[in-house]
């Protein structure tokens, strides 16, 4: 069966993955909440992230800000004048429409590079009315999504903190001091994770336009005219060359202007023919498709599409998408943009300080930067539509099985008594395994059939169930969630066959 | 040499652990974010609490909640109401303090206990001025310390999002839902991490009263009449044995009102004798003690300290602060309350949604709530009081290591080579460690002392060299930061020597 946003969205609130934020007060639009298998499952792909990006790199580094900030970074960084979307309000019945989403919902046409006069004109022309009540829609205007509250006992205009918007400019903010503590050369990265707020119009589908959401992203900087800030010198040849060969799906701006199809090409065509301005463009494409395929997400439904120049944000010189290929269509999971020096430059020219470093010619200068950044909330929903199968079994009833990678999966072990009088021998296996710093469960309510659905449904890798042997020899059977096969081991052997194996990490 | 909040913070600074927010537009008062080694410390800091109190425990569950929640939320549980604290303004200057700690700076005397008309009688009678221009004072008022912001594309009255003042109260609005979907059976404790905001009137020493910080909290669930939820029906034996025998210094209401010192008592003693009332208490505190142990804090600097009446929450029937001796006085770090049934009873009253569960005997109950709250911040400044050690050499220089824990520590292992001239082969080893997914610096800068010396500083356990024998026969020496042993040994026996031994996990 073919999962949808409904049937995901009620899923991960029976199983426990995540709950509309405040339900019993009637929930809040766009805010959610993470259960006891979703936070388990998001620290996972946080850690496999942190891992992968930061620890296992020569040069990059960590850091996490605080959400609240002053105003005055984002008015340099232009988010307080440009981080608008269009809002459209009916005239009868009051209801609000963000109005380019409004728009491809009914004309089934793409609305990404419309600005707002553009709009207002569709709405005329097209004579597009409230969805709600037929009534007619007021004129489209810009509406801004900053969060703001008030900081500090003095209740003025000075006062005015804003809930940052991305985590990206809290890593210029920080730029100077961490490059001065780390006494790090360019090129390098800072990396990181945490929670960003939009006040969007309309949030909609699930997980994928939230109001809060978390990110991970990387701010990679490089000095453009430094021959040690080139690809070649800082990778290996043997990595270079995988990514050189490696074949993706390509929407290109100028496939989308002249309406062609997207078409399949290698990193090695896309940078010698300039489709990749920059090669760090391409490189931090290329180590998502390989963190993704890692973490189990199937690389033939993705394709990268480049931003068509009226949809380039104000700081972006190019930018590429990262696209799943969703049952609502293709959408961005995760970007890879060209900043230029936009956000170092304007933080020096508004705070009077400087942000030039010295480069590896002892020449200062404002370096350039990359950024590849993530949506969580989009990764965990892509891991649903990829990872989440349901069919129907022999007694035609459905079945679920979350193929998550061990390393990801919530819940890694569950222990099992076969049936409830071997309870006793079970909870000393079950406790045993307890201190392993890894998420683990017990269940004897219901029959063992039922039981490992239960656990299939949650994508628990390995099921050990306590039989009757096992009073007589300590012999365990291991059970695999994909394969259904049973082992049966030593108890002590768990260990071995599990965690020692680094699946589970 | 002696830690100061101002060293330590300083300290920080420097070495790329904590940088005020904002720094550039000239800082946001009360706000924080993480340099490179802040974020790997606090990250071990959050991983080691989740495994040893939920992945380790066979009745806490996690869960994280958003920060923006809806307003009704606060208004049930009280805080739009209670959560204020008494304001005093300069008439002249318009400095603003907080009633409470000014009076305690001024006149050295415990203020928590006094209310507003105590207070205000205080700094008439005491002729209490301000601080900055000797001016007369106005009368302390109460300010609420909730941080709101606006929701959606109205912005009405009914569009008010509070940014959660602490994570219990979400743990609360999730009960429902979380039993239902892990059918776990009283008791049971739900476990989050996360950050909180209070409009704090002055923010003071460093990491330890913020607007924004990071808690760590647990509401453990119980039926106080149920002898399946007593201490000794759920946990071995053993562990009730250990706690029961366990001192620890208390300071009791009663001690503090008759003007008595603290004592050394047992928690066999504070239960018998009801000093503490509710044995679940008693546990959680005793269960941090085993934690703060675990990652090096000196438990010898520790007490627990009752909350006299007039302190008490809203919200408590008894609560204890577990309180480190910090140069600014012993401060609370930790705080475990019995919340009684209060939160979810103003739930179910104001939701309207029955907050109810069954107990072990099937009937339908409300349960009660021990809370054991912790916040990062302050268990990170803690360590930094506690394991932060600054000495002359025997050349007369300051020298300083921090003694970290290597589970704890930010960088687990520099690699160094002893002269440039070696860096090849060093950063071969370098990049052999690398992918152990742990933090891992390289340092060719400055002489091998320096380097040693710097890597001491930050805590990292272990330096591996690289000298002209390794070249010969593939050893290096590893050196031990607290012993300075240096032993010579294997490349590939390094993973042996340092992860395998589980030291740093």
């Amino acid at each position: 069966m073919k999962n949808t946003i409904t049937s995901i969205q009620s899923f991960c609130k029976e199983k426990g993955f995540v709950f509309p934020n405040s339900l019993i007060y009637g929930g809040l639009s766009g805010v959610w909440d993470f259960g006891p298998l979703g936070i388990e499952l998001k620290n996972n792909i946080k850690s496999s992230w942190w891992n992968f990006f930061v620890n296992s790199s020569e040069n990059i580094i960590g850091m996490e800000s605080s959400i609240l900030s002053k105003k005055q970074i984002w008015d340099a960084s232009g988010h307080t004048q440009n981080f608008v979307d269009a809002i459209i309000k009916c005239k009868k019945c009051k209801s609000n429409y963000r109005a380019d989403h409004l728009i491809n919902d009914i004309l089934k046409i793409p609305t990404d590079n419309l600005d707002l006069n553009e709009l207002n004109e569709l709405i005329k022309k097209q004579n597009i009315k409230c969805q709600k009540c037929k009534g007619d829609l007021d004129k489209a205007k810009p509406f801004n999504l900053l969060f703001q509250t008030k900081i500090g006992p003095e209740q003025s205009k000075e006062s005015i903190a804003i809930m940052r918007p991305e985590t990206a400019q809290l890593i210029f903010t920080n730029f100077k001091l961490i490059q001065n503590t780390t006494r790090k050369k360019l090129p390098f990265g800072i990396a990181q994770i945490g929670s960003a707020y939009r006040n969007e119009i309309s949030p909609r589908n699930f997980l994928f336009r939230c109001r809060e959401f978390e990110q991970m992203e990387i701010e990679f900087f490089i000095d453009k005219n430094d021959e040690k800030c080139r690809l070649e010198y800082t990778k290996d040849k043997k990595e270079i060359t995988q990514m050189l060969n490696q074949k993706i799906l390509v929407y290109t701006a100028d496939m989308q202007e002249k309406n062609k199809k997207e078409q399949e090409l290698d990193f090695n065509y896309l940078i010698k023919n300039k489709i990749i301005k920059q090669e760090y463009i391409a490189y931090w494409i290329w180590q998502y498709y390989v963190w993704l395929n890692k973490i189990g997400i199937d690389l033939k439904k993705l394709r990268i599409r480049e931003h068509t120049k009226q949809e380039l944000s104000h700081y972006s010189v190019q930018t590429f998408d990262i696209e799943y290929n969703f049952p609502f269509g293709f959408k961005e999971i995760i970007g890879v943009a060209d900043r230029g020096n936009y956000d170092l430059s304007q933080h020096q020219k508004f705070s009077g300080q400087k942000q030039e470093i010295l480069n590896n010619n002892e020449k200062k200068i404002i370096p350039y930067c990359i950024e590849p950044s993530c949506g969580i909330g989009r990764i965990i929903l892509t891991l649903l539509f990829d990872n989440l199968e349901t069919f129907k079994d022999k007694q035609g009833q459905d079945y679920t099985i979350f193929h998550l990678k061990p390393f990801i999966a919530p819940v890694k072990i569950a222990v099992l008594p076969l049936i409830k009088k071997l309870s006793t021998k079970a909870r000393e296996v079950y406790k045993k395994l307890l201190n392993q710093n890894i998420c683990i469960q017990y269940d004897e309510a219901g029959s063992i059939g039922r039981r490992y659905a239960r656990q299939d449904e949650i994508g628990t890798p390995y099921c050990i169930t306590i039989d009757y042997e096992t009073l007589k020899d300590d012999t365990i059977t291991i059970r695999d969630r994909d394969t259904k096969n049973q082992e049966r081991i030593k108890i002590n052997d768990i260990y071995k066959k599990t965690f020692a194996s680094q699946k589970l990490k």
